[in-house]
């Protein structure tokens, strides 16, 4: 099997909400499972606060090591609302004003009082910034280089993500399948261990819960070959019939 | 005023489970949450997968630069559990079998099957480590020099920080207030900022949302002086009556 790119993202989440623990994030888990379908990687992610530094070296670290850099937040009217200065400084390039952003928000704001000053600060992007639709409200996100700025309102991101479907380059899907078992984990490790080593190119993870007053786990088998997915989940099965505790398949 | 020490902690999550998708993350909450009782600020949060590379860059960074360091996940007796094994690396000491751990985990599992190598792993420590109780299953967490391994399964960590609750020196909390308004927030912008900048020590997060097909926002105030805080809330009362949106106290 040739070596295949692996295409990988990284996340920045900009909020003080998020650090404060005021706002439980749901953009790491969306914009995750989007990637997966797009055959790219989420590698890692980074919460900031609402700070230019802050802002600026996780994005300059990020952007370097992945093909894709995504944040989230800090691009609406407010004060706080620092991404698009953050991202500019840390790229050496001016704000300017989109004149199609301009236009858009113009147009939204016919009929919502009209255009201010602040309502204007949402029509400015890094030098050389293209727009990302967003169904939902005024305010596109925007695309620079390899990097993507989203809003932090999730059903927002989430039309933006869906205005981006299909649009980036990926490599093959990251494949998953889940099995489930009544058993601690502790029971079966020496057997997840070695029926992940015997399947070079899966990855199997194990959760374990505790519900209905017993303990149980899940397996997720991860690659993204369909052949050596399947043959690790059969292994996987097997093992934990042969264990005695009958796998459930899809999980618990 | 004099210059209070500000108590900083940064989070590691770790877990392939998270960067997938598969599973939404509430330690990042929860954490926050708890330190902003105990008088120490979150200031950055890292995601990374079940890597030895990706968990050792991540810890010493963050240890260096905040007092302290959390992390969470990675800590049961299965093959993808790595990140003891990663933070001894990180500091540069051994792994070592902790006595009391060994003995705790000896007891939990005398009517549970007994131990087993598995099991044992997780009697296994960075050598100098103290350990943190676990009231809900046998593993207890880890403090090392000035960083805490918790638990990746949310009731687990709440267990621990149950345990570690007036255990650590922190600052004044940051204190909070909320105050809602049926308004864009584009409206209300440049009264934020102004509010903001003449109550030195106060910071105003503004949270818009669309709700009950109206749009709205939260405003949240925060510092750690009650006098400022108290001030700055009163002034954005009062510039939300002025420019005629009703203030919602304790928000929408």
């Amino acid at each position: 099997m040739s070596q295949e790119k692996i295409y990988t993202a990284a996340l920045v989440v900009i909020g003080d909400e998020i650090l404060s623990g005021r706002t439980q994030d749901k953009n790491v888990s969306q914009i995750a499972l989007w990637l997966n379908i797009q055959g790219i990687r989420l590698k890692e992610v980074r919460v900031v606060a609402d700070d230019m530094d802050a802002i600026k070296e996780a994005v300059n670290i990020l952007r370097a090591r992945n093909d894709y850099l995504f944040t989230t937040g800090g691009i609406g009217p407010t004060h706080d609302d620092i991404t698009v200065d953050a991202i500019s400084e840390a790229l050496g390039v001016d704000v300017v004003v989109h004149p199609e952003a301009s236009r858009v928000l113009h147009k939204y704001y016919e009929k919502r009082g009209g255009v201010t000053e602040a309502r204007m600060r949402m029509a400015r992007v890094p030098d050389g910034a293209d727009l990302i639709a967003n169904k939902m409200s005024g305010a596109p996100g925007i695309r620079v280089e390899n990097i993507f700025i989203m809003a932090g309102v999730p059903h927002i991101t989430a039309g933006m993500l869906d205005a981006l479907t299909g649009q980036l380059e990926g490599g093959k899907p990251l494949l998953s399948h889940q099995v489930g078992a009544w058993v601690a984990e502790s029971e079966i490790s020496e057997m997840l261990r070695e029926t992940e080593k015997r399947h070079e190119g899966a990855q199997i993870g194990s959760y374990p819960f505790f519900r209905e007053g017993r303990v149980g786990a899940n397996f997720v088998v991860r690659s993204t070959d369909a052949h050596v997915m399947n043959a690790c989940v059969k292994a996987l099965r097997d093992g934990l019939d042969e264990l005695g505790y009958p796998p459930i398949d899809g999980g618990i």
